[in-house]
């Protein structure tokens, strides 16, 4: 695909020879001569002297900083992912349902849908236009997956539970299982926990990814809510109840106990947690592993934790943390510290 | 469903028109007028005046606070669990066994089986009566899952684990997958890790709860044990060899370490962790993302962890944390601090 | 077995009767009389006096510490896992290929290999001889498992991937689904997260344990790299582009975010993260729970976070954390602390 045909999918302004053949993507270190580069952090400009890339993909501002063949744009990583999506695009469907899939009665196939081996799909349940199943996928009586939806292997979808458009739901993924809800019943440590029926579903809106092994629980009455283009990274838990707003991101690990509103284009740091009940306002960034306890009404970053020393340096200080109080105490007696 | 009907099934003392009829539960804020809703906590006894809810299940020191029919018990909360579950009752089992299902030789079923599509089952697993194996599941060579037991879809039992009656399982569980055991054989850097042979089971009792994608290991020698009415959430870690004492609770993504022993009524709060080879009393709770490091003793809260803060003061705070020995030995050299 | 035959298998010294039959293999405190224990750790020694075991395996420093008969090795832990596997040795393949299982056109199939119920393998992969494939596997296009290697039921492969010779796959893992890589394109909080292709593998050496739900992500362009005899537990996220060295064992519920470097021979605790682009070194032993934020250089411990207290002292200490700045302060403004 030559540079000036990149440039009327993807806009842009090419400079230099837009004849160029490309086959394929690469980064400025490794990228050949038939690849095309990016280059959106001013601290790899020196690689542009060195990279063996064909044309580059740059902003404005850099316009003149190769005498390379490029494409000036305003967002060169925008650009770069739309760029590879042409040269590797998704498997396109073939409309076939395999022969051992077990369709309910009363399910609903939209045009061109491909069903893998050993799918099972439950009564009443609807699948769109384009969807994609996944071998050994479940997908629950009455579940809705929205049109042009790819759910990789053996992702369970839980009865009633609604997944909108153009979704990417990755290997693992549980949508639904019930919310962690029980009424401890105990007297004198006797008793049990009695079970509260979960009651509600997960809703899922268009242009989200779920990653591998994420959990979403159905709400208890009302609904879990995932908003559109979410992006949940691997083995994420998100509980019952919780709404999670437009445009958010969130990395592996992280924990979001029941409850929880989460605004529009959050980001949120891999292995962070979110206890329950609280809100989290837009655009707020929560670092890796940090524990969310009250709720954030400004946006900005919010960290919890501590700075990783060597082990024995973490010792000698961390004996310490234990009598915080008593250091404060014995400045403010001194009038040292207010 | 009249509120008298509901009072003799589940208890408690009717005032007002035990004939209203009511289908379903709500909450206080927004049940309708043929829902019930219940008041555990006072904080929210201001919401008796605005509810649409045909009747309330009340405690006893609130008897008086709505002059709606209401139930009055000793524990709303539970009662209310109780009410939820005869309006949202489990599907029944329909004792059916998938033609898709494979079953090798020597399975015992029970009465009124429910095996869905795809579901394999090694040779002389055990299953008792009315137990519901979910699409997809695997249960292998002598397990044996008590009666009453459902598993949702895609549920893995490793060989010769014991799952007892009444459990609820969630997909992507797996129970009985090797501890994580290895021996070093290693000289000046070369050489490689022994496995160790895990030859324990997994023995889960009655009434427990299993979220999705939670994982309990098989013991190394002896067996892991799980007591009973124990419930897990979502993404639980729990190495080989540990013992989960009855009606112990723990919340989504937390890790136990081998060889760690937890008491009875135990709550673990979400992300927490337990190093192996540890002891916690029964009654003890763990803060969300605690890290227990030492056998808790006492009953009790316990806690690690320091507080979240926005970014830029956490930076400035932080920077200090690696100095807190200085500073106390700063103060001890003054007599500040002892 | 005898013990004689044991020590022809496994090497070391027999010291006393070397014509006593055993059945297997136990602990010092529980070993029966037809069992062999082992003692590795000194701080046992005194059980020696009234373990049952019939023969013990023992370093050659306590070669003289009982009278039973005993192998006397460099490396108790390490025989007493060898023998270990004598007695307890993996399931033998069959050769058997279940009628149910799927597999496409120019699927590859060395001798002698194994593949349950329900099992789905894509064009053109590839088993190894003596390979075995649990109950509900599914191997993506053109993926490669080498000879011996395990998998366990429910084990999903993504297309391309690579699995070496002699690795066990458990439950759950999902290896080579898409890396977490998405450009913002956004102006004036309106926008989108535009996927970046994964089009790179992963690849895993030889000789690997791969835990119960854990999930490592395909490269974006180039491939994330498992190196040889590397042990991952349960619940681990291994994030695009990582490489883990040879001999690391990371413990359960890590993870690692994309394109870090973890050296050989590296330990990581329970519950820890690394964040991305970072480099350790070889032989680094990261502490349970904790964050690595900067690449380590040097061998040695390394730890974040605080010690577990009882909530209450906790609270009287972190409240003081979010002031140590101004603890610091003060003490700098009278020259007490430099």
């Amino acid at each position: 695909m030559r540079l000036s045909e990149l440039q009327e999918k993807v806009g842009g302004d090419v400079v230099g020879d837009g004849s160029i053949a490309l086959s394929g993507v690469g980064t400025l270190e490794r990228a050949r001569a038939d690849q095309i580069a990016f280059l959106a952090n001013p601290r790899y400009r020196s690689l542009l002297e060195s990279t063996a890339a064909g044309a580059i993909i740059i902003g404005k501002r850099d316009r003149d900083a190769t005498s390379k063949p490029r494409l000036v744009v305003d967002n060169p990583y925008a650009t770069f992912a739309r760029v590879a999506q042409i040269f590797s695009p998704m498997t396109s469907v073939r409309g076939a349902i395999h022969g051992s899939a077990v369709l309910a009665d009363g399910v609903t196939l939209g045009r061109n849908v491909d069903v893998a081996a050993f799918v099972s799909i439950g009564a009443n349940a609807t699948l769109g236009d384009n969807v994609r199943i996944g071998a050994g996928c479940v997908i629950g009586e009455g579940a809705d997956i929205g049109e042009g939806t790819i759910l990789a292997p053996r992702v369970v979808i839980y009865p009633h539970c609604q997944v909108g458009r153009r979704n990417v739901i990755h290997s693992g993924a549980v949508i639904g299982a019930d919310g962690f809800g029980f009424a401890p019943d105990f007297k004198n440590g006797e008793g049990e926990w009695v079970k509260i029926p979960q009651t509600g579903r997960v809703i899922i809106g268009d242009d989200c990814e779920i990653g591998a092994n994420t959990t979403i629980d159905r709400g208890a009455i009302d609904d879990t809510v995932i908003g559109n283009d979410v992006k949940l990274d691997n083995q994420i838990q998100i509980g019952h109840n919780c709404t999670i707003g437009d445009h958010t991101v969130i990395a592996g690990c992280v924990g979001i106990a029941g409850s929880s509103h989460i605004g529009r284009r959050v980001m949120i740091g891999g292995k962070a947690g979110v206890i329950g009940h609280l809100t989290i306002a837009d655009d707020v960034i929560v670092s890796a592993m940090t524990l969310v306890t009250k709720s954030i009404a400004e946006p900005g970053t919010y960290t919890s934790g501590t700075p990783m020393q060597p082990h024995r340096e973490w010792l000698k200080n961390s004996v310490h943390l234990k009598h915080l109080g008593e250091i404060a105490d014995a400045l403010k007696k001194n009038g040292e510290l207010k």
